[in-house]
């Protein structure tokens, strides 16, 4: 079966996942990305690629942060956004998402960003679409958030240089995370050599081995010389039972403070996909620090969601 | 007293319901629609026609689809759009309706888009309203509908032609339904000589021939070689008390099955408001066929809404 | 220290208050605002000011009428504006108000239109924020409400003229009022010589004499003469405890009829900030009457507040 997200010409129809997708494809969302930084730093921060087109947010579960994101990306692409408050909307008078999604189409949507809590659910509604719209995952149950991947990649990119000779940790609640999903896929894709999964056995199963990450059990071993850090949000809200004793107790021991972070290489960059628990994930002086590039993480996201948009808009199913 | 839709010219000031207006007005909107279906095929779906007016949604009862055509409609036209989350607005803080619009009116809105609860709600704001402010009936009460009638009509011509020679059949829950209300008075004045409201007793009232309908009590009378079958929606919500058993027992007698379907002419169309109740007004299969036209009654109906609001937007009070 | 709305060539940065803030400062934001004026009552009601310029509405207590006010006044001028729903936000997962606003900051963010339940948190924003957000002061607990100040000096100066000849009664529910309060400092600053404080004792403490303002606790000793009658609204849903007997009882003493107006010059105007209480603050028949400028307040307020953005955008910090 075809790749879903590309078409005939290997060319990026849908955002679904960054799995599956090949390493031109990649590298070629972040050279666009490039430009799109310099757009948000004009005086007049708008150019007309979406022109005409119409955007629509269908955030199933809600991302005010996320979804604002998009929205900035998609006007300053000159686009019409639609953000529809999905919860009160026909689903809530019985039709079925495939038929709400059925009657957007045919008011010529162009665009859908999607966020749903099921995995899988964009692979579904881009599957049934009509082929005039394209599909954006904004991240859906702990499968994948692939533009977070994309703008973490930027960052790394950017403040790093070469991928394929770098070390990355993965820090903390990575079994319920999709956004580390996410970055294993794009850091293995984009040729990095040593990529760490780190955190306490509850976390970090063993078996995430198979995805091609080194699993560390022990800070020491997670963080020596590496030269990225990203440390990951406690899903508090996505936690079933009691995996964790409490949060002082995680920041106790797996929390980044200063003394965790000098075992990491002195230029190591401190990353997180916000929003951040100081004192829980991360120590607030290390959040603020010099090395932390949180905020440029932000930044790099609009241009990352506006080179997504802009790519998949020029390309026809 | 003169037709408050109507300028002293005869020109559309405002829609309110499509009963008393000449079928000229009504032409000239489905005319005007044919050029906006275009501008939605193309590239880049905006016209400058609207630019620099302000639009305001306000739905006191809401409807995140019909909010979404007229945002969708005039943000082509290229209008700044105002949703008013009128539930949470000075309303709530005791002030008056008419206060309220008489705000937004000093604001220097353009247009006010209404769905309200209570049939002739619109007609007051209309009548209340500042001579510069356009008032679009978005659904009120039982009363009226009138872009969806207009849309059905858009729809019915483009499939059908000729008005003059068809048989047109609205099938199911019509005294509850504005939409039936609006197609009647629309097929009436532009000239359909044989209209059916079909259904139990209890949903279509022997009185309704008064509108200049047939009433039909089976579906065999009522399908029998018509060229148009509009289908409504079970409008549980809409209900008070028990006119009905059931969903399962409605389409066990009513519903628009493949057999049913057959009494109409072969090339009947079918359509149907939306949302869809499969398996309760329609079945899956007929909604779904190769007859059904209910995805282009979606398509057709931003732009009759973009027809309906350049219209108005060119006629002075 | 230096102001913090005003750059070191005394520039309007950020608009927090109109304590501290020059005469000539607040003169050239009316005479800013004339200029708007006449875009609204243009065909397009557009100017290409802010095109690019990312506005967002940080609504943290709820009101639907002004942030309409800021959302039209910012597309009138070509701004992107995003609302954000701040209650459903990342600062509802336990992120804090500083980061989320770091991190809408770093999404490159031109202005913060911030509404907030506690005084002074608009100045806190300010001093956090990025240097190249400005910061709009939309409304913070009793403290201030700049735009609607600037907005009753534009009404004033509109039907009065030179303000140095002027007397003006602010009559009600003083002691809650940020409107109040904005009032009495741009009266002041623009030199109006005889600014009357109105309403019984529980309302307006003795001690707001040291504002510069005679404390009147009679309508015959506060409306003598004057040639301007602010309205307040009776803040019901600000008083704490029973200061006041009822609404009813509050019409009878202090409520601004036929009779009581009369007192005031032939020519007086009548102002109220909205929205307003028939029957208690004042009466249907004075708010409707023809010396009342309630409406055209609101289409000033658009003005003044589309004046305010485009000279703060037009500032650095």
């Amino acid at each position: 079966m075809r790749n879903p997200q590309l078409n005939a010409h290997g060319e990026l129809i849908h955002l679904l996942s960054i799995e599956g997708l090949p390493q031109p494809v990649l590298t070629h969302i972040l050279d666009t990305a490039s430009s799109f930084v310099s757009v948000s730093d004009r005086d007049v921060k708008k150019v007309p690629l979406l022109r005409g087109k119409s955007v629509f947010n269908l955030f199933f579960e809600n991302s005010t942060r996320t979804r604002t994101t998009f929205e900035i990306a998609a006007k300053r692409l000159s686009a019409d956004v639609i953000n529809l408050d999905i919860a009160r909307s026909s689903t809530a008078k019985g039709e079925s998402l495939l038929d709400t999604l059925a009657n957007l189409s045919a008011m010529h949507a162009d665009m859908f960003v999607v966020r749903h809590s099921e995995s899988g659910a964009p692979y579904l509604i881009a599957q049934h679409t009509a082929p005039h719209v394209h599909v954006v995952n904004a991240g859906d149950g702990r499968h994948a958030h692939p533009t977070q991947g994309l703008l973490d990649m930027y960052t790394i990119r950017h403040y790093k240089g070469d991928f394929t000779r770098l070390s990355v940790a993965i820090v903390g609640d990575i079994v319920h995370s999709r956004v580390a999903r996410s970055d294993i896929h794009a850091l293995t894709t984009l040729g990095v050599p040593d990529i760490r999964a780190v955190g306490p056995r509850t976390l970090v199963p063993g078996d995430l081995a198979g995805m091609g990450v080194r699993v560390c059990h022990t800070l020491e071993e997670g963080l020596r010389d590496v030269d990225v850090v990203i440390t990951l949000r406690l899903q508090n809200e996505r936690m079933s039972g009691a995996l964790l004793p409490s949060a002082g107790e995680y920041y106790k021991h797996w929390g980044l403070t200063r003394e965790r972070l000098a075992l990491a290489r002195p230029d190591a960059i401190v990353m997180h996909p916000g929003p951040i628990n100081r004192g829980v994930e991360i120590a607030s002086d290390v959040a603020d620090g010099t090395t932390s590039v949180i905020l440029p993480q932000v930044t790099f996201g609009i241009a990352v969601r506006m080179a997504v948009m802009s790519i998949l808009a020029g390309n026809e199913a």
